[in-house]
Parts: C-alpha cells; structure tokens; sequence
C-alpha cells in the first residue's frame, strides 16, 4: 500500500485534533484518578469515525516503520514501549497489528512471562533492565516489570518464590515497589529512553466474549488455558492493582494511556497514535556531516572508483 | 591455618572496639564530609597495632568464609561490595586477599574495564544491574557504576562514546547521575542487597612509590600502562570527582568507607572488618525445619535405607 495514496484518501486529522483524541486517555499524574471513570468502549466519539481510524491507522503504520528507521539512523534515543493488560484485552493482536511494518532489526519485543530461577535470584527490576532496548530501537515489552506489583499482589502467596528476606516485606512492600519503578523509570528517561506505557482496558463482559470464542473457535483454542478463567475470578484484585499502579508511575516524563479495548480498531488507533506522537517529539533528524566526515565519504568513493574495471565487473553478477 | 588457633593468639577486640574502629572511615551522609580530612597513611592510631591486625585479618579471612557459607544456604539476602581507587591503591590485592578463602560458587567478582558497543548503547548502570550478585551471593565490583561520574566526569570527552541526545547533557548531568545512583543503591537494599561501597585512599607520593616500583621490579611490570601515568596528572580532578560522588551517594543504608590505602595491611583489615560486621548484622540463621519438612527428610531417609544391599556395597567404592 501506498502512504501517500492512503492519506489522500483519509479524512485528515490535524496534530492538534489527535492530541485532542490522545489526551482523553493519557494519565500523566495520580490526581483524581480513578479507573472506572474509563470506558472500556469508548471509541472517541464523534471525534472519530471507525472507518475513518482504519485508514490512518493504515497509513501510520507505515509512518511508525520510517520514524523507527531514523531513530535507529540517529542512534541517540530509544523507545520503550510497556503493554499490561488482563487476559484478552489484546496485548497480542496490538503489538502484531502495530509493528508488523517496522523493520525487526530495530525492534525487540520482549515476552515476560512467570519468571524462572535466575531471575527470582535478583531483584524484581533485573529482568527488565537485562530486556532494555538499545539506543535506536524501539522495545515492546508484552508484560513487564509492572507484573510485580499486578499478579505477584493479587497472589501474595507467589511472592515466597522470590526468597526476599522477611525484614523487607513490610506493609509499604507495594508502595515501595511502585516508587522504585517511579524511579526506574525517571532514570531511563535521562538516559534517553522514552517510555510509554498502555493499559489495554477491557471490559469484563467483553473479556467473557472473547473467552468464548477462543473455546468456540477451532483455530483459537490455542489461545485458551484453564488458567486465564481462574484469574477472572480476580476481576476485582486487578483492576485495584492497576488503578494503584497506574496513578504511582504516571508522570509527564513516563504517562500511561488508559486504552479503551473492547473495540480492537480503536485500541490500535490509540497505541500507533501515541507512539508517532512520542516519536515525532524527539525530532530526529540525521546530523549533517561536518567537513572531516565529509572528506571521508568522498575519500571512500574515490579509493572505490579507482579500483581496477574487472572488480566492477565481478559485481555485475 | 585454624581459626580457633588464631582467636587464642589475636588480642580479642569487642564488636564495639570494632565499630569504633571502622566508624573513623565509615561515610554515612554528605554533612561536612571532605576528603581531605581522611589521611591515607592512617592506621587508627593506638587502636591497634600492625602485628594485632594481621593476626585478626588472618582469623577475619576464615570467619568470612563461614558467614559467606550461611549467607548462601539462607539464600535471602546477597551482598554487593563496591570497590572504587585510583590506581595502585590496592584494588586487586584487596580483593585477592580478603576473598581468597570464600567459596568462590557464592561469590562474583566483575571488573569493569572501559565499556563496550554492547554497554554503550544502553543506561549507563545496565552493565552494573546485568553484574548484580543473586540472592545468597556476594558481588565484588572491581571498580563499578560508579565510572560513571569519575572517570568519564574527569574525561568529559569520552562522554561522546554514549551516543546521549544531546537534550540530555545539560548541567546538571553529574548530579542527575548521582542521584540516579543513590536511588539505584536504595532499591537494591530494598530488595534484599547489602551495598558497602570501599574507596581506597592512597597518597600522591605513595602512588609515585608504587608506580616505580612496578617500573623496577620484573614481576611487576605486567601491572604499569603508561596510561596510569598519564591519569596522574589528573590527580586533582579525580579527588574533587570522588568527594563529590562519596557525599551525594553515602547514606546508612549504602555506606562509602573511605579506608586508608598508604599500607596495604590496614586497607585488608578495614575491608574484610566492614564485611564481616555488615554479614553479622544480617543474622544468618537458617530457619528451622517445618512439620512438612522434617516429615519429608524422614520419608528421604527411609527410602535410602531401604535401598537393596548391593547398592549400598557400591557405594563404598
């Protein structure tokens, strides 16, 4: 597909009317909020139309491809983008839907799945810090760090897999947690990392929905385990620890988007807006060469063109 | 050698002699800390004696080693020792010294050398997280994160190398990277790390001493690169980065020991002190057997015993 036809044919959205889109879901502090002032199907309204958001999410797909391909050029930032959700609320589809058209060379996707010996060894961060991208890549993370205060709270039990000493799991254990991650995060932003983190919001009726059509469908009866169901019944636990989580580590420097997730054409619209969004604050721009570099290249291209003709030849071939 | 030999030899000092002793270098806070204050050739005057201190560092040596055995059959806490000087402090030797009869499965010494492509192109403490010591360890860190605001502070230049948006290299940098550290540390405690943080003070003219003779003797030449010389000159810039990076990041849970390193004996037994009265203080014990587990060892024990004979004849070979 052509980007330059898409966007001719795509109803324009100018950068202020997406920040407009972007800002009803962005959480950028803990002030006033509160999860449930957030609708699981909300579509932006009369803001946006569905078939209008098919078309640009098209279209910025293959804008994210040529952002990343200037910040892995310019190789000074680096993105991370963290992905959290409860079972089927799309984490999967999103980040195959978003990133399908940026070149895997620049992005690593990294899966954090329950955590094996080494990593229950070291501190709850390690794995995640060990999972970083580079500078000039973008790094998914399906799961994260935040699990450690998700799961591991809804089941206090799991917690004694990770040996800590008992001096140190007071009563602030979660809000300790929090604030480190706070931390973590304020420091890789010095560090030149951009962080972006999404809470896919699912509804629980639309959850059930999905569950069923997993059991229902030949082909996606891969994706169902008995597991999934059992953490249903936490319903409640989570969104708690989310809502706690969510409004601990919201900041300007590392906000949240609250993405509404029942209809997947929007959630992707909102997570491939609000990375270019990032992506085009950073104003990457390739560095013109000074005078020596320049010298360089065309000492380069001289030793090349001088080289004898059947080497020139060869190349042919 | 035998440790209870040793004890009946070494002039018993008490805990609080000890203490007394290792607060003299201990750096808790930033309040009125200045290097110059902390004589290199110190050897805590008529606290104690030469031939006392290598008595009590030869029985320290094995101590270590039974509380390194119970840190790691405990496996809760781990302990992370910094080791931070300028050249021919004393580093190595420390190290070789203090540690040689630890059970090298609990322990990692890393040494940071000048970093690579890979560690460049990310935070500048991902190198130190990835080097961290699991639970039940000890991490030696030969020089460390802290490079970071001492060597590249004092050589500014090589700060290129990181590939930093230039946004990020504003004024403040230093102290941003100290707090960065401060708050590290912080969380590493919390999670379940012992941080002591040793800079080993050596003079100017004891440096000169030592350089020359590493230029005299054969065996020691393998240790001199011109390049300690040439960091010599930056004497003055190196003092004033360690003041600063000792008083922005000592603190009760991370404390820095500037330990005297004019005579080697004094530095191994300031160290191996601070270690022991840190591993002390954690009150290794290794929990009582549960019911369960008691009944499950019965049932282990049963089931060997009554194992067919021959078996038990093998295994005597």
């Amino acid at each position: 597909m052509d980007a330059r036809t898409d966007a001719a044919i795509a109803p324009h959205l100018s950068r202020r009317q997406m920040r407009r889109i972007l800002d009803r879901y962005r959480v950028v502090s803990d002030k006033g909020f509160r999860l449930r002032d957030y609708d699981p199907a909300d579509t932006a309204g009369h803001l946006l139309s569905k078939p209008q958001a098919g078309l640009i999410v098209a279209r910025d797909v293959h804008r994210l491809a040529a952002l990343q391909d200037r910040l892995y050029a310019q190789n000074e930032w680096s993105v991370l983008c963290v992905l959290q959700a409860i079972d089927a609320a799309g984490k999967d589809g999103t980040i195959k839907h978003v990133m399908s058209g940026v070149n895997p060379q620049g992005v690593q996707v990294t899966c954090f799945k329950a955590p094996g010996p080494e990593e229950l060894a070291h501190d709850f961060l390690w794995r995640a810090n060990r999972a970083l991208p580079p500078r000039g890549h973008i790094g998914i993370f399906n799961r994260s760090h935040y699990e450690e205060v998700l799961v591991v709270r809804v089941h206090p039990e799991t917690l004694a897999r990770q040996h800590l000493p008992p001096e140190l799991l007071g009563k602030r254990l979660w809000q300790q947690r929090l604030e480190s991650i706070a931390g973590f995060e304020r420091y890789l932003t010095l560090q030149g990392t951009v962080v972006l983190k999404f809470f896919l919001n699912v509804s629980r009726e639309k959850q059930k929905r999905r569950f069923l059509e997993r059991l229902e469908e030949k082909d996606k009866h891969w994706k169902f385990s008995a597991s999934d169901l059992a953490e249903r019944a936490y319903w409640d636990d989570y969104q708690a620890a989310y809502e706690n989580a969510i409004a601990a580590t919201a900041s300007a420097h590392a906000p949240w988007f609250v993405v509404p997730a029942d209809n997947k054409w929007f959630t992707r619209f909102i997570v491939v807006a609000a990375m270019i969004e990032a992506l085009e604050a950073l104003d990457l721009r390739i560095a013109p060469l000074g005078p020596e570099q320049q010298a360089a290249l065309d000492a380069a291209r001289q030793k090349l063109e001088s080289e004898p003709g059947k080497h020139a030849a060869r190349s042919a071939d």
